[in-house]
């Protein structure tokens, strides 16, 4: 009897096939049926079914790739079942009713349990499905776990507290492979329980990278196999502010299971005071006059040792992260205490580098760079080191931090014409904070707005949102992560034209907001109002 | 053996007996022995003693005017031992202790019980005794407990855990009387636990007044006994999102016991479209040419019946709430609608206002301060009811909200020349955030750098902390607040030549900040590093 209610197809691929007008229809969809991202199409109607924890069931369809016994797809089942029924207790997949409420799944190909790979989804083809109920095709899996998310954003209580769900056809797909969100563990220490929580949160948003800052200069909290002594002596303490092998893997797999890749970021040669505790022949001297001050710069580039150490220590960070990707850094180096010391300038001599000192790190960004590749590692870099005129493999990524939008618009079309793909972070620095509805400013960001071929338009592979630790720990980490990032969900997941108005979107990120709260996420508000359901962790 | 280990004396008067050079003395105690805020003399040294929840014990003294029975000191003994010893499970006042160390607790007057009065403390003198331990003389219940707060931040752990205190002498009294906090719950609803929470950080904090906005335009959550229909019609749900008389006895009640005054505020005639929905003919229709628009403007100053509502309304609300002050609001009118009604241009003719609509404004809030000192309170108002020139009563209250520096200075110089009281909170208004340590400016406040004679200081009573509801609910609240509020506790607590430097007070917030964590309030981190006890809540 209820068969076709739904139809809920994730297509893989960048094929348009969007219904000319389909954002002036959007305009009209009841906020009640907001997807956050949203979906490239969605089309629902007034038709409304009523759902029941005790009536509802996920399925494999007989046709899928994905079966029963897929970790993420078991497990995604169990954690959604939660989410659309909140107050079931979670007490299973609800298979008791007699005419379950059937949510059909096909994946079309394995394999189940990969670790999310970089987004390579281009190669795909739609197809036709007749469905009873709900019938989601997906092409992979880490899809069909997005349309579970969009799924579950479908579902509504009315106010009597009865879920019900609109007849709605989605078809879905990310605008671009990589959507990410930066959290800095060395200026504050984060529990790991604020990570866990940050990663349901990017799940609920569609934010499919975290990108792991997980040392700089104030503190070293990575618990390393090889070298114990860089969190011992420089985390802000050896016991209660590290993160062990166990908790990294359970991070990792908590992301794995969300669809979430980990870009663990050890950035080098600057920023790197707190390395220098535990490794004390790996920074410079500084000298003052003749003698050394007792102070240290960046990283020694100039001592074999150095290398010895970075390969070793990255060797370990890519058994440890299976992500093919490594961001090694490489900001604002300061060379100052370079300049001062006597073994680097004689070395700067031998190496006819002149007094240019981008010269030695760019010296010492190559020979970085190198280890990775050898290691199988593509590499993510700051802009810096593309500013610098490094010679580097064509497969690093360069992510770009700095600037106003004139002159990141700029830095875009430089990097993209010499052929490197691009991460854009510099308009999404939301740890910086201002009073009012900033997520705004974050929303009309448009990443392909520059001046380039279509080439180089495709170089863009995304951006992230960077939260730096200076004034954020636990205590505030949720509330400015908050729906601020998912502004830049929006725009790295939705096509461009559909999500052009600022306007249209404040409803349904309020919305979304309140759906956010209801799932445990410290979500601050956008503005004046209330949501059904307050937050309650207090 | 342990006599005289420390003298705590809370001295309840403005003599002013500090040693010459005591600021610079100041420089040198170890951070560890900070307490915030600042206390009018600390002398410590470095004698350690150790604490055990064991052994440890409040008791009375035996001339003290205040005993056992009286709630608001044995709940502070038993509330303080908890936060002294957290570990310890609060399992009571530790006098299992063959050789316990002993607070004695002297009150010089009672009674025990009050509601925190509005301070008049001039009139004191101070006592000289030798003690056993601890020996905590004040004047009143009141300074005694804050005397406490400044016992229990005086309690440090070392690396193993184990409790200690530092012999210290604190000779203590606050600098301003009115030290405030403004919640608003009307822009978003507050949970009850929110509100509780606040009220203990001011309590830690040394803030004394709980300023509740608790009506505005958006919603009316105050449940009414006699006029129901405003919070059913008002509130944003009629059910989840009030206030019940229960509720505000509970607010009251755990504000007592702090210490803390509840001043209420209930805004007219702006600020008041909420209240329209459940008192139709409250507020003014506004016109479009000669007919009523459907919106309504301020409340309508020219119907008897509005002096009748709001002369019961205001009858129960000082039956609720026993402060001997109301806060009546009357700021920000806007005249618009007042000037398209007919009704309202025929009553300003006839009354001979011309058009000056600030004179019809003057009108209604004389009615309204009328109201209240015929129901045997004292008002306060915004700085508005003043720049109209209304005739107000002597004992009236201005609160000063607007300007930079300049502009409120020149207000604080008018105001106080005609004799009137005052607060500040123009530069305490924290809902406006930036980036990075904005407490500073909060710090840096000099309320009584005007120009005027010493009589006009004095008139300034105090200064509030305002965190307008736009942007805050119980999502982030607390990391908005806390630390930055402190700032301003400390400028209205503590002597502001002690406490002149910036710089010197960073170290101390900084402390601070980590032992409110430690007492479960989810305060945010002045700049990067970590507290020994990270906040846990996640």
């Amino acid at each position: 009897l209820r068969a076709t209610v739904l139809l809920l197809s994730w297509v893989t691929c960048n094929l348009r096939f969007l219904i000319p007008g389909l954002a002036l229809l959007l305009g009209g969809v009841p906020s009640v049926l907001a997807v956050w991202p949203q979906p490239q199409q969605i089309r629902n109607s007034a038709e409304r079914y009523s759902l029941s924890a005790r009536a509802f069931l996920f399925k494999h369809a007989d046709v899928s790739a994905v079966r029963s016994g897929c970790d993420v797809l078991d497990q995604a089942f169990t954690r959604y079942f939660t989410l659309i029924f909140p107050e079931s207790g979670g007490g299973g997949t609800g298979d008791t009713g007699a005419d379950p409420f059937t949510v059909e799944v096909n994946v079309a190909e394995g394999p189940c349990d990969g670790y999310p790979a970089e987004g390579s989804i281009e190669n795909c083809k739609s197809e036709n499905h007749v469905h009873c109920c709900v019938y989601m095709h997906s092409w992979n899996l880490i899809l069909n776990i997005s349309g579970l998310e969009s799924l579950s954003q479908l579902v509504e209580q009315d106010d009597y507290g009865a879920y019900y769900i609109n007849k709605t056809e989605i078809e879905d797909f990310p605008r671009f492979q990589f959507r990410g969100l930066l959290l800095d563990t060395s200026r504050h220490y984060l529990p790991l329980q604020a990570i866990l929580k940050t990663l349901d949160a990017m799940a609920y948003s569609k934010l499919n990278v975290f990108h792991w800052h997980i040392v700089d200069d104030p503190s070293f909290p990575y618990q390393s196999r090889k070298y114990p002594d860089l969190s011992k002596k420089g985390a802000y303490h050896p016991f209660t502010h590290i993160y062990t092998q166990t908790d990294v893997r359970r991070v990792i797999e908590h992301a794995r299971l969300r669809g979430i890749r980990v870009l663990a970021e050890f950035d080098s040669p600057g920023h790197t005071q707190s390395w220098g505790n535990g490794q004390p022949s790996l920074l410079t001297p500084c000298y003052r006059g003749d003698v050394p001050s007792g102070t240290y710069g960046p990283v020694n580039p100039i001592l074999d040792s150095t290398y010895v150490f970075m390969a070793n220590l990255l060797k370990e960070v890519t058994s440890v992260f299976p992500d093919s990707y490594i961001h090694l850094g490489g900001d604002e180096v300061d060379f100052s205490c370079w300049k001062s010391n006597p073994d680097i300038k004689a070395f700067m001599k031998k190496m006819g580098f002149g007094s240019d000192f981008t010269k030695l790190e760019s010296f010492y960004m190559q020979n970085i760079v190198n280890i990775s590749t050898m290691l199988n590692r593509s590499s993510v870099v700051w802009q810096d080191v593309f500013d610098y005129h490094e010679i580097i493999p064509k497969d690093t990524v360069l992510e770009i931090w700095k600037g106003l939008p004139e002159e990141y618009q700029k830095e875009l079309s430089r990097i993209t014409k010499a052929g490197h793909r691009v991460l854009l972070s510099a308009p999404w620095y939301i740890n910086h904070i201002s009073y009012g509805q900033d997520w705004r400013n974050s929303y009309t960001v448009q990443p392909q707005n520059f001046s380039g071929t279509e080439e180089q338009k495709k170089l863009v592979i995304g951006g992230e949102v960077c939260m730096w630790g200076e004034y954020v720990d636990a205590t505030n980490l949720s509330p400015r992560l908050w729906p601020r990032a998912c502004a830049a969900a929006e725009r790295l997941w939705s096509d461009e034209v559909q999500t052009s108005s600022v306007d249209q979107a404040f409803p349904r990120l309020t919305d979304f907001r309140c759906r956010l709260l209801r799932r445990g996420i410290q979500a601050e508000p956008l503005y004046v109002g209330h949501c059904k359901n307050e937050y309650q962790g207090i």
